[in-house]
């Protein structure tokens, strides 16, 4: 088998073969096809596409390509959860203890955020002493005890998909429907998912713009779940302005405390609710998402969520006197509210913007290893379909420096758009994919 | 300007600008853009097509990537020609001292041959001392006093499209036309040409297998021409069966003396004749083919093709010896030859088992370096058409090798299909682009 003859066999919008697939993904992999045939072989499979068939073999050998999880021995059938990521989603901190205090493990291994905010291990590293570099023993050991991790990826998942997302990156071959979808899903089979419960976001401050692109996602990735035999679910879920308030890594951290409580923002808790209530299904904790939904509640009402939350972060390390005083969290120097210029009804949020100007305000990565600043960022106060009065907080900006204070509050002012007719709000989800 | 960003606008199927053509060349053949980046855009072309101008830009910025010759100091207009290759192709040592002969000055650098046979430069090198290395000063010096050189490239003609056509060996991007005629081009602009004369060759023995592949090759490179100010003609020629009679380096030497003498076989002299009628043309030396033929003919059977054919192996060092008399040509040990097994007519012969039988029997190269056995080859003695009676002569194989002979006495008889009814003969065009 010759790596070129592969190449040439997508070029001709050909399906290749389990074989090929795997000789070409594990050759990539050890260095023996270099970076220009796997260059040429992403363009023609991104502009010849690929069947359900290809793109399910292409993350099998993916998921393949490095060490894999089984933590069969410590959970019967596990559970994870996978978001495209968007502003304010800080959905896994109140979701994994909720679900974890059913009874169901929750194991989740995160890697770090690029663009708008953090992701799942920034935002957690804002708690004093919170570690998120657990070696693979430690991680089965944890989750034996307690049945909960939020950890860093402790092991090369899916070595292949790191590789070749690099080279996609510098070849302009991200957009393309199987190689995404592939690597989302080779990360979550590597690191042992039985069940997945897959959170693609729509609209402006999400990747796939309008929801026939995020359902085409969606439906690709449930697909290729379907042949590997891992049980998905996809949510269709709203990206078009932030999900609840908070923006920036200690903020959304506390408002999940506040929701762990059975507080926080109305929007946000429904989300939380909806998402536990499918991986609760997925688990056999729930006959249907409602009956999940309704157990989700009870767990969040009950404080067993929180409970949960509790002993994870005292676990990993985390100063839990943090968690339970949020007060100590990092806490940015300047504080100020943005108040309605004018008023009316929100027609929209730009939520790209939205999470530009938090990122801008340091709680976000332009690059691989950039610092990140905890405390800053930004509060939205109210939402799309809102009448909002002149001079009432729309926003509260927390920053570290004048200049960047007064830039994201230009720009957070222009992000927003009115209407004088009442307007819809919009809606959390726009469908579910199974 | 970032090189990932015109990777991106061609996978999308927008026409480049100039300025990101010449600004990808350039990084490319200063390798500030790696190869990934390259063949992740070779393959997008390939997929995605270029338009006219853009084809010409690319040809442009490959020949500009170099050293380029200008040869107007020498010769007001320079006329070339180029053949996309074949079995028996042997007509540039028949035209270039024809046209020579005329008073156009003809300067051709060539490659060395790969596949069925050797190039040019390489049948040249079968006669005793000829050097086909020589510097450029040599080079202009020899156009200057005899109006004639054939020599191989004596500078780096178009790096772009060395270092381009080696990654598209290795990343399935080849037959692209834009990417074929680019580089054909380009090598022909480097070199000084004013005007081309584009032999491309249609069938069985070819890289186009059809007539229409054939003339979209032909109309692309065109195409360039008259978007770059070169005026070109391409004739569509057949290659289902050898050119003439010879097949390989010494005995294709021997066809092109016999064929300067105005003697030779009569479908190579008629293809010489007609390829040297349009670079007449091109030259203002003939006011229409016909005209062009008229004289070509007279050139050839005066003696004159003949005497700057002497002159041209005198002034590069060939032992004119050696072609006054060809018996001193390098003579393979063994000679056979092939009966025909029955009677009837010749329906067709696979040119191209029959190029892969000389090239077995050591006449060409597999890859670049591979030595070359000058002596060996084959004769063609019946075409397409003609009726023949059981054990007359069908080949003569000059052959170093009792077992080589023998696996070629095989190939060349499965090679030749037969008819009991009469069958047209081939035609020598199939038509003229320009």
């Amino acid at each position: 088998m010759r790596a070129v003859d592969i190449v040439i066999k997508k070029r001709d919008g050909h399906e290749l073969t389990a074989d090929e697939i795997h000789f070409f993904i594990d050759g990539y992999t050890r260095g023996e096809i270099p970076d220009y045939q796997a260059a040429a072989w992403l363009m023609a499979v991104m502009l010849r596409g690929m069947t359900s068939r290809e793109t399910a073999e292409l993350t099998l050998a993916m998921a393949r390509s490095g060490q894999t999880l089984d933590l069969h021995d410590i959970a019967p059938l596990v559970v994870d959860k996978h978001s495209s990521g968007g502003v304010g989603d800080k959905v896994s901190l109140v979701v994994a203890p909720l679900v974890a205090s059913s009874g169901l493990p929750v194991g989740k291994m995160s890697g770090r955020g690029l663009g708008f905010s953090g992701g799942t291990i920034d935002k957690l590293e804002s708690i004093r002493g919170y570690r998120v570099n657990l070696s693979v023993d430690e991680f089965r050991a944890q989750l034996q005890q307690i049945g909960i991790v939020l950890s860093g990826q402790s092991m090369d998942l899916a070595p292949a998909d790191g590789k070749l997302y690099a080279l996609r990156d510098l070849t302009g071959t991200v957009p393309s429907l199987p190689l995404i979808a592939s690597s989302i899903m080779s990360k979550k089979i590597a690191a042992g998912a039985d069940a997945i419960v897959l959170d693609v976001k729509v609209g402006r401050g999400a990747f796939m713009k309008t929801v026939d692109e995020a359902r085409a996602l969606a439906e690709t990735m449930v697909g290729i779940g379907r042949n590997v035999g891992r049980r998905c679910v996809a949510l269709l879920s709203d990206m078009n302005q932030p999900l609840g308030c908070a923006v920036g890594n200690a903020l959304e951290v506390k408002e999940a405390i506040d929701t762990l409580h059975g507080k926080g923002p109305a929007d946000f808790r429904e989300h939380c609710l909806t998402a536990s209530a499918h991986m609760l299904c997925l688990g056999h904790k729930a006959d249907s998402v409602k009956a999940g939904e309704k157990l989700a509640a009870q767990l969040l009402d009950s404080g067993q969520a929180w409970t949960k939350f509790v002993a994870l972060v005292h676990a990993q390390g985390g100063d839990v006197e943090v968690i339970e005083n949020p007060s100590l969290l990092p806490k940015a120097r300047l504080v100020k509210d943005v108040p309605a210029p004018g008023g009316g009804y929100i027609a929209a949020m730009d939520a790209a913007e939205i999470g530009m100007t938090s990122a801008e305000l340091g709680a976000g990565r332009a690059k691989k290893g950039d610092p990140i600043d905890y405390a800053v960022g930004l509060l939205v106060h109210r939402k799309v379909g809102d009448c909002v009065s002149a001079g009432e907080p729309l926003f509260t900006i927390h920053a570290d420096d004048e200049a960047k204070l007064a830039a994201a509050e230009t720009r957070l002012v222009a992000a927003v758009e009115w209407s004088n007719a009442p307007v819809q709000p919009l809606p959390l989800f726009y469908g579910v994919v199974e």
